[in-house]
């Protein structure tokens, strides 16, 4: 890596929490600067825009976010067990992510009047992640751990709808209970409603 | 009304969509007169502060939110059907809001870094739509209508964290899919887990 591009990506790494909590129009140049601890046109140097840095701080957030999401997950064989470890993941991994909370929810919010360019980011950011759940809903299905008539795309919507919610309650009362709930009633969807039901012959096997 | 009354009407009127839209940082003065035909003078006549202006322009917008989401409720006598009702307008009665969707949502992703004021004028309308919910809810179990053991508070959480949720996934994908999902699982979750089971009794007076 090349001294610029070191400092390029430590740029990003410092300017990512400020865009995560203040949005694109309340991230300060003041706020860049003292951050990087680099004057206006040390950090310009590296961006086109406001407009480019905000994107590419918006893509390392959101990149801890889904690994965070993803930790321990494909270590699970199940496919059901997979999701309910992406949903306690959300809830209890938060330690390595950008702060300022989930930059899927804040940059769809910031962003939805008048910034395309980072809307556009958001709902790319959205689409991998009902992309991803699916991909695992899908795969269940193929294997019959997960009931035939589920659809992928809705499944993954409720989780990640339900999760988002619940996210907005417990910042306003700074309280667990949101989320708590969310994840105990996503587990009752996942065991109810996409879990598979064990037949004869499974439970046969499983007895012997 | 004093001519007087009637102008700061007017300028909260105009700028609750810009705050609604933009945010607090994204509201710029430019934006302000513009809407209002008025000079910064003009505006800042009628209040104290551009924090003053946007947590009236919260209030107005979430009223009208609120009452656009409890139209009809009150000629309905059951109070699952009302909760019923209040999902479905939550998707269905969206023309007489304020441009910009939800300002509840919009605020509590805001306001949520750096703006205590506004966090707590948001935190007050979750808290009091919470209420309002969660006492449907009481209603219902005193009634024999809702199930003994549904908690109020959840019943109400579960409702606005899916509502909520879905909204950004609308938002971002411009497509009804999201919160058509939401009102569905929402019915489905008042049918099966609030709603209380008809007794043998009731069920004979209604056979009757």
């Amino acid at each position: 890596m090349t001294k610029g591009e070191a400092t390029r990506r430590e740029i990003i790494r410092q300017a990512a929490p400020i865009f995560n909590q203040k949005g694109f129009d309340g991230a300060a140049l003041s706020d860049l600067m003292r951050a990087t601890g680099l004057e206006k046109g040390g950090i310009y140097r590296h961006f086109e825009s406001k407009q480019q840095l905000a994107g590419e701080a918006f893509d390392y957030a959101w990149k801890k976010a889904v690994s965070a999401r993803l930790e321990g997950v494909s270590a699970i064989a199940n496919t059901v067990d997979q999701l309910k470890q992406i949903v306690r993941n959300f809830r209890d991994r938060r330690e390595g992510l950008v702060a300022g909370g989930c930059p899927l929810l804040n940059t769809a919010i910031d962003a939805d009047n008048g910034n395309p360019a980072l809307r556009r980011k958001a709902q790319q950011a959205l689409d991998g992640w009902l992309a991803r759940l699916g991909a695992v809903v899908e795969e269940g299905k193929r294997r019959g751990e997960i009931r035939a008539e589920a659809a992928p795309s809705e499944v993954a919507a409720v989780i990640i709808a339900t999760l988002e919610g619940s996210l907005m309650l417990e910042r306003l009362q700074h309280s667990d209970v949101p989320l708590d709930l969310a994840v105990r009633r996503l587990e009752e969807f996942l065991e109810r409603d996409v879990r598979a039901p064990r037949t004869t012959q499974n439970k046969a096997i499983d007895d012997a």
